[in-house]
């Protein structure tokens, strides 16, 4: 952990950058792979499976065999802490549906808007070190509520060709339409472009490895909306003396196990305690699994000591992390200044790790800075808010002349007409 | 207008198609305007108003000076029409304003979000054939609302070096921070990466050229978030026999005087009336200031004869418009099954110059397609919203085997240990 103490406000500008990724020479080789799927469909995914993901398979859906097989094997506890935490997700997003209002902004002119299910949807969920069902909750559970008729999900096999039973049976609580063995540019490809067997969707949403990331942005130029821009993932605590140094500990531990380039950042008003904090995570670091990941992001890690609770806010809000932890003791008066973040774990017994599977909240979470602009994901990013206008004779007496006005004034006299001969007629009645 | 009856279901797919257009020719000379105003702020915007807008600027900063000879020099007719225009759209956006509901997922396990306004951010409208203070409204009003700190715009010069003073009183009526001459692909840079003059913001608002369109998508690539991707403007007119041909024919003129690529398509379940409307067509367009713009624009439209309303609300669902109008007799009957549009007008009464200027919805809508998957401008573009949550100790032995089940399945050690060791300290108390 790179210690500092009281660093300048010309530090900030630095001590906020994330490290900057080029992955531009990736896209050539994945325009190719899009071609590939695009010119010959599932026969090309069949054939990207083979060579990436090292399996023949037989065909690219998941049976209703496979999905009865993986709910068998799963463990009765694991299948009840997956259904709670898909029942406080469902209570948080079901809360943000946003009610229909109509508004008359003038007598006789009535306007709304409605929140209308994206129709087709396409989910990826990496296989890799660690089987994400959790991501899967987050992205399916507000798809459900949100009404997406198409839920795709596609997800790369194992060597061995299945998919980890957890995400099967997930994915089959969730009512996904078709669950496709595709992993890396090939699944993105297949679900903005459509094959024989995965749908053309409208949103592509989850995260992924590099080449998944430049093909989401790829698709995204070309038309197919996604979820956030993607980045590792960080968390910055902001901890004073009433903190527990074993608690913060294991919470940075727990960012830095994702990869080696997650970001964890921790602010202090005390070096004391930066110290013991510094124990701990050398004493909770030898017993992980993942303890090379873990190490090699807390090599990267930063801890900073400063004078009040005012400045870390400060700096907090300059960095915009897409996990900030507040454990201060009053946490409370800390809360009006907090400007950008994704998501906020207030005091000593919030864990990010409840945030990240079963509070209810989501955790698909904008990072490297992007909370300064973005919204995690939520049931907004699933519907479109389409409004809708109703505008009386009367109204139109009301409100014609103010567009007639500005429509002159723009030289739009076509604009102006619109009205003009609406109203002759209303007049001549 | 292409005329055709009954279009196949195979056809369909074929009509939704908007041209194309690759701009990434542009890209290389675009990167190098950013260059220069990266490498050299101000000294390189002045130099480019000078190659693009051909003016020498003494400064590119509007003077309170400028915004008090605008503000006298306009009609107080136009300036009523954009107090009243103001008034609606602030009326409209402010019940989007979502109300913070704490929730308690589980006893002791409490989760929120609050909207918090994106800090800074640009706005872009363009120069050119039509001064849009209306689209400055519509920008200016909802990021006021959300309180955006910093209210940045970009707009190009006049030959003479003036900003049209109807954008400078709009402008001022918002209390933009700063009013920059600056235009095309210069003004992007300047708003993302920050010159002396220009404070870097963290979103792009605004319509512009090809060269403004491949701009934001390249700083979008670089973590500054925009509105919306661009595409020209749209309308799809439903209409049956209680519709006006005469009101007809002028909305389809107000959407084509926009620009020869805009996009007019007309259905109906009358060739009788399609007719009707043509002929209005010809009258009406004669008389057009714009109707150079117009009557290319026309020339590309569609006139699409079906059988039942029911059809041509699936035929509008798969064209996703930007604009819908719904001209016909019962259109509360078709509200339900409308899936895909930006904005929608209901009844012969309410014109889409309604919606562009004044009724209080947004005109900044979804294009090409993408209303599949995107909403127009709205609070929402202007904030993020936030999550929080926190836990009691109670909270925690209520949720903690959950997330402890689960962060194991995933074999995510450490983030299970963030539970397990506060826990641990809970039930030995």
């Amino acid at each position: 952990m790179r210690k500092i103490i009281n660093p300048s406000q010309e530090q900030w500008a630095e001590l906020v950058k994330r490290p900057a990724k080029n992955l531009e020479e990736l896209e050539a080789g994945i325009l190719e792979t899009f071609k590939q799927v695009r010119e010959r469909g599932d026969a090309a995914l069949l054939e990207l499976a083979k060579k990436y993901d090292g399996v023949q398979l037989e065909q690219l859906l998941v049976t209703q065999e496979e999905i009865t097989a993986a709910e068998a094997s799963l463990t009765v506890e694991l299948k009840e802490a997956i259904l709670q935490a898909y029942s406080n997700i469902q209570v948080f997003h079901t809360h943000q549906a946003e009610p229909m209002h109509q508004i008359e902004t003038m007598p006789g002119v009535t306007c709304w808007r409605k929140s209308v299910a994206i129709e087709k949807v396409g989910l990826y969920i990496p296989g890799g070190t660690a089987p994400l069902f959790s991501t899967l909750l987050m992205l399916g559970v507000p798809a459900r509520i949100a009404g997406c008729r198409e839920l795709v999900l596609c997800t790369p096999p194992s060597k061995d060709g299945t998919v980890h039973p957890a995400i099967l049976y997930t994915a089959s609580l969730l009512g996904v339409t078709r669950v496709v063995k595709a992993g890396g540019a090939q699944a993105i490809a297949a679900m903005a472009y459509g094959t024989q067997s995965v749908p053309a969707v409208y949103k592509i949403f989850g995260p992924g490895n590099q080449y998944v990331t430049v093909a989401k942005q790829l698709v995204s130029k070309a038309g197919v909306a996604i979820d956030l821009p993607a980045g590792p993932s960080e968390v910055l605590v902001i901890a004073d003396e009433s903190a527990n140094p074993a608690f913060v500990a294991a919470d940075l531990l727990s960012q830095a196990e994702h990869g080696p380039d997650s970001q964890v950042v921790l602010l202090t008003n005390s070096e004391v305690f930066l110290d013991r904090v510094e124990a701990e995570l050398e004493a909770q670091l030898a017993v992980l699994p993942r303890e090379d990941f873990a190490s090699k992001a807390l090599g990267n890690s930063l801890g900073l000591v400063f004078d009040s609770i005012a400045e870390m806010l400060d700096f907090s809000n300059l960095y915009a992390p897409e996990h900030l932890i507040l454990s201060i003791l009053n946490f409370e008066e800390a809360l009006d200044s907090i400007v950008n973040a994704g998501s906020v774990f207030l005091g000593n017994y919030s864990p990010e790790s409840a945030g990240d599977y079963a509070s209810g909240t989501n955790h698909t979470l904008p990072t490297n800075g992007y909370a300064r602009a973005y919204s995690g994901v939520s049931l907004d990013s699933f519907v479109k808010k389409i409004t809708f206008q109703h505008i009386t004779p009367e109204g139109l007496q009301n409100i014609g002349g103010t567009i007639e006005t500005m429509a002159a004034a723009e030289g739009l006299e076509a604009h102006k007409n619109a009205v003009s001969i609406r109203l002759k007629e209303v007049n001549r009645v």
